[in-house]
């Protein structure tokens, strides 16, 4: 954790910003950088009636760290991406409980 | 925003919908179809120990608009997907809060 | 319901352990074995710039059932998960609500 779930940026694309977007990640957070996921998540996206790009959105899923990392949180990420030449993105946090969070069968 | 993450119901059926589920959807919602995401998701699923059919599902990820709007929503889309011979699907809605989803980096 | 979408546990090892997982998770949950979606969600993890195993992770979907049978329910989960080989997993719920989950169109 955070899991970060990537759609509508190729592989290449994540691929060529992973290391120093984890980098910069890690140091926000103050934690190792072994502990991110990066994932990118296959859709099929469907406009007018044709199968069209999907739209960058990344949905992060983390235990909240308040407003201002979030905030920070986003706009690493957001630099990052942009850098690719991808030309917007949008990114969603979504909360986990820590009464609902369990590694191998025990709350973390 | 809002986009439907589809799992279970087949990329071509989804376009035969598109147009008419989302002009409904807009009109709804009183915004522009260019809001809406359909994304078609492909999951494995298992039953009994065999690879089965996916359960029609569809996740609606948005800024919450009360009860009449979301029954409504539920409602336009159920008929588009049924109509495509679909003999059932769910919906679940997912709600983004206001404090936590970024467009290029800032507060949306 | 509950859904389980599975990340970095592949498709025969769910199909190994899918007919025990389910028939502990009914008794558990006193319902019927069809009740419950388990569903592999394919991804492509990155890690240092390279393509890399994704970790094992389940999301459950369901309306909450409390602390003590979420307890349960990620010890079965994790059991069962590990007796395939996989070394770990982690497990988040994820918690429906009853205004926003729809069957036909009609709340649940």
């Amino acid at each position: 954790m955070p899991h970060m779930i990537i759609r509508g940026i190729s592989v290449p694309q994540i691929q060529s910003i992973s290391k120093a977007l984890v980098a910069d990640l890690a140091t926000l957070c103050a934690c190792g950088t072994d502990n991110f996921m990066l994932e990118c998540l296959p859709t099929i996206s469907i406009q007018d009636g044709q199968v069209s790009d999907t739209y960058p959105f990344i949905e992060v899923g983390w235990f909240d760290r308040g407003q201002e990392v979030r905030d920070a949180y986003a706009s690493i990420v957001t630099k990052h991406i942009l850098a690719t030449g991808v030309p917007e993105v949008e990114i969603a946090f979504k909360v986990y409980r820590e009464d609902s969070y369990y590694w191998n069968g025990k709350l973390v």
